[in-house]
């Protein structure tokens, strides 16, 4: 997407240890009418799939999710990341390594929420080695909902999740796909502006 | 706000322990119509108020902020909740008990995304006690910036968080006022309809 890609390249700011901080626009302070061309984007992509519900994880997803599931006319679940293991019997749970903060979540949603009716588009900001996104596919297969695909906003194509998780099947659309970056070189984009 | 007001009584659950389950559409799974409503009504509220931010706390708050922010045309910024107390010098903190899970979380905001130039409308889903509310507005008055108002989904009227945040001169407006609530007698909100 041709519009991320240029606000990457503009605000984005690549930091030593693989980091690449788009908090300004993406999840600290959110721009929300970019976030709601993301929302029309991923419903352009997914227009066939017939979904019912859109599926991210706390925080930094919801934003994105929201502004998305105004353009499909679905509600938005989010997984809550739990610090205590004592999970209900009313929850699926799942755990998720996070990067981010060198911990493992345990990540829980309603059962409630997410049934075997469901087709389901997940929503994340990021795609790098895989572990958010491979947790809430599992929340989905416990709950015997179909995975319609993924929305990244971000996808970091040189670590090896958004290969994997194809690999295993489902479809996962990124939004900007980053073959390589580095705080003296730059980022550059797997395909750029499509 | 009728709209809300009959959601709550036709989904919203009251446990003991003084707690309203309304995770069916706000905070959990989110109805993001009904959000997108109460954005539409905060705007009518605060159209006057030349709002430029929209603050609001991870996680439950950033949907009815972003579906607020669409009606104002102006971006989100989300405080986070941190672990730790190694607060850089780039961020703004505070600390906020919460009475969900029993701790004391610090709560920190980028200094970068809130100056003195914003007049910041406050989003969250609940107001009791008012700790996040009282977090919040401390942010904003670190930065120096302008709080022209908050707007709450659901303020619990027999707590004095809102009572002591309007004596302290701020407008406070929720769009439903809980006078009571009991698991066997129900709900009664303090104006039933305007």
């Amino acid at each position: 997407m041709k519009l991320l890609e240029e606000k990457i390249l503009k605000e984005g700011k690549v930091k030593p240890g693989d980091v690449l901080k788009v908090d300004g626009f993406l999840n600290h302070r959110m721009d929300i009418k970019l976030l709601d061309k993301m929302g029309r984007e991923f419903k352009r992509l997914y227009k066939k799939s017939r979904v019912t519900k859109i599926l991210t994880i706390e925080a930094s997803g919801i934003g994105i999710a929201c502004m998305t599931a105004r353009h499909f006319k679905v509600p938005v679940v989010f997984a809550k990341k739990s610090a205590t293991s004592n999970i209900s019997d009313d929850v699926y749970s799942t755990q998720v390594f996070s990067y981010t903060h060198g911990n493992m979540n345990n990540v829980v949603l309603s059962k409630e929420y997410l049934t075997s009716d469901d087709k389901v588009l997940i929503i994340d900001d990021f795609l790098a080695v895989g572990a958010a996104l491979s947790g809430l596919i599992d929340l989905c297969n416990q709950a015997g909902a179909e995975v319609v695909g993924c929305g990244i906003a971000i996808e970091k194509a040189y670590q090896d999740g958004g290969r994997k998780i194809r690999e295993r099947g489902y479809r996962v659309e990124s939004l900007a796909v980053i073959e390589g970056m580095d705080p003296e070189k730059g980022i550059v984009f797997t395909r750029q502006f499509r």
